[in-house]
């Protein structure tokens, strides 16, 4: 061992003892002939003292930052303490010591408030996961790991590894492929998540499975997505969903328990999917926070259309909401007194091409009872006070209202939510509000496809209730316009959702475990026998020999780990993250390989024109 | 839930409750009006009673084996109890059921004893899954997992996640890779090991790593060979040598305690690589048994050939002997009264192609005092006596010799060794032998690129005093035939592998951390310096940002369960394995992608004409 103590462990207590540590120099100081330095590893910093004496060799073998040292020395009690750090109280009057590696200039400083842009950092990420911000994310990303393994644990569930070189069945996501060496012509896939393979296991018997696990998905990445990322898996058998919700709560209070010391006792909230799209637009509501719509009007579904309050708008002339197939509004609290500038740059944020809309409606609920908007010369304020009393909108408050296409008006009523609670700080960072979305729809109708597709995936089992429907029906669209009175648009599934902060965390399902269900769910989803039993033969031959009813759940690992970091970014929460090309720029790959390589596998390059 | 209780819990204690069990159907057997069952699940057996009155039940719905049931009952006491079963002493009387799955006869039965062949246990994967000894297996997999993860967590190891795109640097064995879609024309590579990003998590100071890991390897398949395999992968900043010897024979034995029960008290042996080669003809000997090799003559290599012990066969006019490079024997406890059919078919053994050799010599010791031998007429009886005495051979004792060039017969009396331990039962497999073998040359000869190789991997330090030795000469080798005499071959590496009953389960290695003499193994192994950059340049790099002295290593966690689990085979540990062509038969797997896929991709098949 080169060292006898770590840098985070000495105390008062080791006064006068003779230690040996090793690690970086962070900082040194030269006050006369004594010269301070911090020595820091991953357990903490400790003060060097370097005393005349060692003048000589500091003169010959000077000290830089980042240089690796081993000190040999006498643990002392510090004049100037530092209450900040642990080892706060003592110093060590350095006897000897030798330089084990020295270091360039790093290209950025290693602090926690780096001068290193985003492509510096990636390049030298080995530098920047020195940095104390990015150390404590994966440290946390480690207690969250070990807290759900020892939950899952505890409740018999168990780690089975499932493999990684699989069967491409190109079903939603694109996969990555594997050309093999010894199949030519032949590909495995990566796998986008170990699905049919934990339902296999509950065909097996296992009972209770989990696995912390890389899964791949080869999409156009956005700002927040990576091609590999990790995934808390899990599935059960002989349970209904009650029992799922029940055991995974239990796993984030665990978790929230473990790694930030919160105390989660509140039963975890519940909301159908349709009542979160009704009430926040969005089927992940940050909870957190209020400013839940107010239904204007409305064509979400015929049911709920029902309670959209049209009376509101009723009778007046203004063509924006006559037209408009959806009219929603917020009440934000306290902003009834922004300025023309502050409402116009609002209506610029919602013209923004990712929000879309035509325009904003505001009305000002003044502090004296009066009521001023922007559509004045449509409404009184009569008018006005009802819309913002419906939108629950007090004195001093401002309502904001949108009018267009439903889906895309949903959507950015919820958007603007959402940004006007950040801008007013209610989406706090240290606040967690936790939410299962139930009840989705099971299928979702494309129009570029014109057939359903699976909302969660094929094997997600409809609610008991409404199985006859899909069995008794023919999936099949005649009329793409009026798809939703068809059936089909009215199933809902036996799945779940849970949702942190507004974030989707983690998703799952009760599964189809009869064979011939799955076959109609297969056929439902356009698929020809052949196909279906092409891509999944294996899992239907496996329901015919006793199936148990399963279901089971995926946590997003590094999204979870990322919002209890109080961050928006997975990429800082991730070792060694790709860019948003799926570069990894610090090793310069994806490369291109030789063409031995590409003889022994036997495909060849072919370049579009 | 199904249920209320499992299939292993319930016990006298429940007797007279009602409970509610779901699980599989084991055995049906019917006596007069009365039907009894062993319903089981992933927790144990239990025995149903049905009664007279559920007759009619029973007959429209017939039980069969493998069907999933529901069933809702009281416990009772059971007349004849069944003392192998944990819940032998009770039975449930059922009041009602339900078949939640029905199941068709499986292709092989459900049994300890399958009659299912390797291809029909491989295609019905999820079906051999269900057989006791397979989740056996797995269960046990999973208790080393958690067992080393507990330890290395006490110890302070971090798991951090190392990613599986990643950048062919085809060293070694040949790398999986896959095609970009983002960046056409260049490909990721699925890593064979996470070996240098667990170095750059040591340049960036976190200290102590490891990952149970998912690694890849697109070689011929061998018998016990998968192209993807877990590794148990660990580093650690700041030791040497001794530091992870210890801190990794603390591992193992915890891990021995945790699963097995056994307390490993002994410190586990040691010897150096040449020792090993020398005594036992391997460098990684089973230990549980003795018949170290007598070498008579050998040129294993200059310093040890010394050793060897010529007298015993100088002055006689024995051709094979006189003529060969080595001659090596072992005695064999115990077997001196092998018959001829015997040592014929040992020497028929020794002559098999993957043993190689030209036949094989043989002493009796007899009971008597006398010899007897297949060499009769070249040696006298006080001949025979020596060289028996040498071997370490007593009376009732059979001594084997065999002849030929040095490095065949070393690994095929190494073999013999292996196979009489086998004969004699002395492998037996609840026994538990490590061993550590040390000093590793650094270097291999490669005779077809007529360089050097690494014999453990470019990143290997060599020992401190023999770095100069590396730094000093040119890696040049002028003359193949006399590669031995160059310095390069006598460097020994900072290297370790820890054996277990003959078999390595971990391997590692001090690494190098200093530019200069990384850039120097690379140009030692006929790495260009742009080659090197190309490949490496990110590890060169960031050994000049202040690389901390590390080392680490990793074990075969497949092969570890396979031992500890008395079994020759990885494959019955992994839950889903692929076979000798590597191919998932479950599965179907890998198969053809659409044309669209590669269309994607920018590749086409390019078959060999």
């Amino acid at each position: 061992m080169y060292r006898t103590h770590t840098c985070g462990e000495l105390r008062l207590a080791q006064a006068g003892q003779e230690i040996t540590l090793a690690g970086w120099i962070q900082t040194v100081r030269k006050f006369g002939s004594i010269t301070f330095a911090d020595l820091r590893d991953r357990y903490g910093i400790t003060q060097l003292l370097f005393g005349e004496e060692l003048n000589g060799q500091l003169d010959q073998q000077p000290l830089g930052r980042e240089f690796v040292i081993q000190v040999t020395g006498l643990v002392a009690e510090r004049t100037n303490k530092n209450p900040n750090l642990a080892t706060g109280d003592i110093e060590i009057k350095v006897k000897t010591f030798t330089i084990l590696n020295k270091s360039v200039t790093p290209p950025f400083t290693i602090q926690d408030d780096t001068d290193g842009g985003d492509d510096l950092r990636m390049k030298y990420r080995y530098l920047d996961l020195r940095r104390n911000a990015v150390k404590k994310n994966l440290e946390l990303r480690y207690s969250v790991n070990r807290a759900a393994r020892n939950y899952l644990h505890e409740q018999q569930f168990m780690d089975v590894e499932t493999p990684f070189l699989i069967k491409s069945t190109p079903e939603g996501a694109r996969d990555f492929v594997v050309p093999s060496r010894m199949n030519p012509g032949q590909f495995y896939a990566l796998p986008q998540s170990p699905q049919t393979f934990k339902q296999l296991l509950m065909v097996s018997g296992y009972d209770r499975y989990y696995q912390v696990v890389k899964c791949f998905r080869d999409e156009d990445l956005r700002a927040d997505r990576q091609p590999e990322f990790t995934q808390i898996d899990c599935e059960m058998s002989f349970v209904e969903q009650e029992d799922i919700l029940n055991m995974f709560e239990g796993m984030i209070k665990h978790i929230f328990k473990a790694v930030k010391g919160i105390d989660y006792t509140d039963k975890v909230q519940r909301m159908s999917w349709e009542e979160a799209m009704w009430q926040y637009g969005n089927d992940k509501p940050d909870i957190r926070f209020g400013m839940s719509l107010l239904n204007i009007k409305s064509a979400f579904s015929e049911e709920y259309s029902l309670l959209a309050k049209k009376d509101l708008i009723a009778g007046t002339d203004f063509k924006v909401f006559n037209d408009a197939e959806t009219v929603v509004a917020i009440a934000v609290p306290g902003c009834a007194e922004y300025t023309r500038k502050q409402t116009d740059e609002l209506t610029d944020w919602v013209k923004r091409p990712q929000i879309g809309m035509q325009g904003l409606v505001f009305i000002k609920c003044n502090a004296d009872g009066t009521y001023k908007s922007s559509v004045d010369k449509f409404f009184t304020e009569d008018k006005l006070k009802a819309i913002a009393d419906a939108a629950g909108a007090k004195a001093g408050d401002l309502v904001l209202i949108l009018a267009g296409l439903e889906e895309r008006t949903r959507k950015a009523i919820s958007e603007l939510r959402l940004e006007m609670g950040e801008r007013l700080g209610l989406r706090k960072k240290d606040e967690f509000r936790l939410l299962w979305v139930l009840d989705f729809p099971l299928f979702e109708y494309s129009e570029d496809d014109n057939r359903w597709v699976a909302r969660h995936h094929p094997f997600t089992a409809p609610k008991p209730d409404q199985i006859q429907v899909m069995i008794n029906n023919n999936p099949l669209i005649e009329n793409a316009a009026e798809y939703l009175k068809h059936p089909y648009a009215n199933i809902k599934a036996n799945a779940y959702d849970m949702v942190l902060n507004g974030n989707e965390i983690g998703g799952g399902s009760i599964r189809i475990f009869q064979r011939d269900l799955q076959e109609k769910m297969f056929a439902a989803l356009g698929m020809s026998k052949e196909e279906a039993l092409h891509k999944f033969g294996f899992l239907l031959g496996a329901f015919e020999y006793g199936a148990p009813p399963h279901g089971g759940i995926a946590f997003g690992f590094d999204r979870l780990c990322a919002i209890l970091g109080g961050s928006e970014s997975i990429r800082d929460f991730i070792a060694f993250p790709k860019n948003n090309s799926g570069r990894d720029v610090m090793l310069d790959a994806p490369a291109t390989i030789d063409n031995k390589q590409l003889d022994e596998l036997q495909i060849k390059l072919n370049p579009k024109a």
